[in-house]
């Protein structure tokens, strides 16, 4: 049944108790942090872990509070930004693919070739028909991954509501601290909030691979919603520390 | 109509005449450095040239030959060869993606994604059902490039007879001067001729996009054939010097 942006909550569960919630998250980021060692010593598996979500769903803090107990040295979170000149020059998942994870590691993409069918499609600068075509070649780059690399892919939708965004870009002119963060253009895309989500369901109902949709008005319950996740994930593909046996 | 491994010649046509053909062959190189340095001036299309081809098939030649008047600033040749312990840690079209070429460039595939359902299926170190899905992604792949950087692919088989072959590779242990070619292993993957036919002619039949079969037993004509297609296919970019208003 197709998903419908208008039915998706943004806020945690009415039963969901923070101090609780927290506590678990505690836990699993610990969990995950384990397994990500192991697999790293396997080296026989790959997580992609897609993240997107309008400015302000908290992309940045999730991936940072996740993965805050694993090892950089087989973890890395890239974060694409416009393209340069070498990247407009290639096909758009040229510089997606160059990012994919090696056996052994994970990946994060901080948006990703998602974009190529939301901030261009929003604005115009390609056609509906191009965006039929990318959406084949995401589907079967995504297949490629999973059957030939064995890499598992997550692939996170941070839902925000319009007000809560609102709050979060002011929070960005009023506090110090995250002032740095500030865009103005990000007001802009504020106002076509409606594309986005027209383009953001679309997406959800289109992909051979579907996604989660986390519910991220509140901090405490996105990172708890994506760490069980990542962690089931992990859990699920059982690493193991290969002994002198398997030298 | 399916296309049989043993209806393709490997000789020139019977009415080709030799110095009349190195002749026509000296112009089309000529006017591929043209074409090249405008094709590069343009920055709009790009070019890919797939050689495929047995051991002795004359893919390095082919490439040198062809591209001789052309400027290596905007032309690369990249030859596959076993991949390193980082590209197998990655889906098969990991590195083949990489080294695509940008707007305005020719670039040369010596060998290619199709060694990957070449020597890895005559070993049989993929499965069949592998097989297939790589072929799945093949055609994605060569899509993608083609609609979303509009580049212009040209793939050519190679084809040499078998005879023909083993004269070459003897012609490395022979010739001082094509010793640094000679590879023992190369004598090992000729007895193996069947299956790579197999392999080749079930390329040839299942590719979206179609091969080019030259007739490679002879050099002078298997240029001239490789020569007259590269040509047509930047003639018919029509690339133009941009000129002042167009900056």
């Amino acid at each position: 049944m197709a998903i419908r942006i208008q039915d998706l909550n943004a806020n945690p569960p009415e039963d969901s108790e923070k101090k609780d919630i927290q506590s678990k998250t505690k836990k699993l980021i610990k969990q995950i942090g384990e397994l990500q060692h192991r697999m790293y010593a396997e080296g026989k598996h790959s997580l992609l872990i897609v993240l997107q979500g309008v400015d302000g769903s908290g992309k940045d803090g999730t991936a940072r509070r996740v993965l805050s107990k694993t090892s950089a040295a087989g973890v890395d979170v890239y974060s694409f930004k416009k393209p340069t000149q070498e990247e407009f020059a290639h096909d758009f998942l040229w510089r997606i693919h160059r990012q994919t994870p090696r056996k052994g590691y994970i990946q994060v993409f901080n948006r990703s070739h998602y974009e190529d069918i939301l901030i261009q499609r929003v604005h115009r600068w390609i056609d509906e028909d191009h965006v039929d075509k990318r959406f084949v070649a995401i589907n079967a780059f995504e297949d490629l991954l999973q059957f030939d690399n064995g890499t598992v892919i997550l692939k996170f939708y941070l839902h925000l509501d319009k007000e809560r965004q609102r709050e979060k870009l002011q929070e960005r002119l009023d506090n110090p601290k995250k002032q740095w963060k500030h865009n103005p253009a990000d007001w802009d895309e504020h106002e076509r909030w409606d594309q986005y989500m027209t383009c953001y369901e679309d997406i959800l109902n289109r992909s051979n691979l579907p996604w989660y949709v986390v519910p991220a008005n509140k901090e405490w319950y996105r990172n708890y919603f994506v760490a069980k996740k990542v962690y089931d994930a992990l859990a699920g593909l059982d690493p193991k520390l290969p002994g002198l046996a398997e030298k």
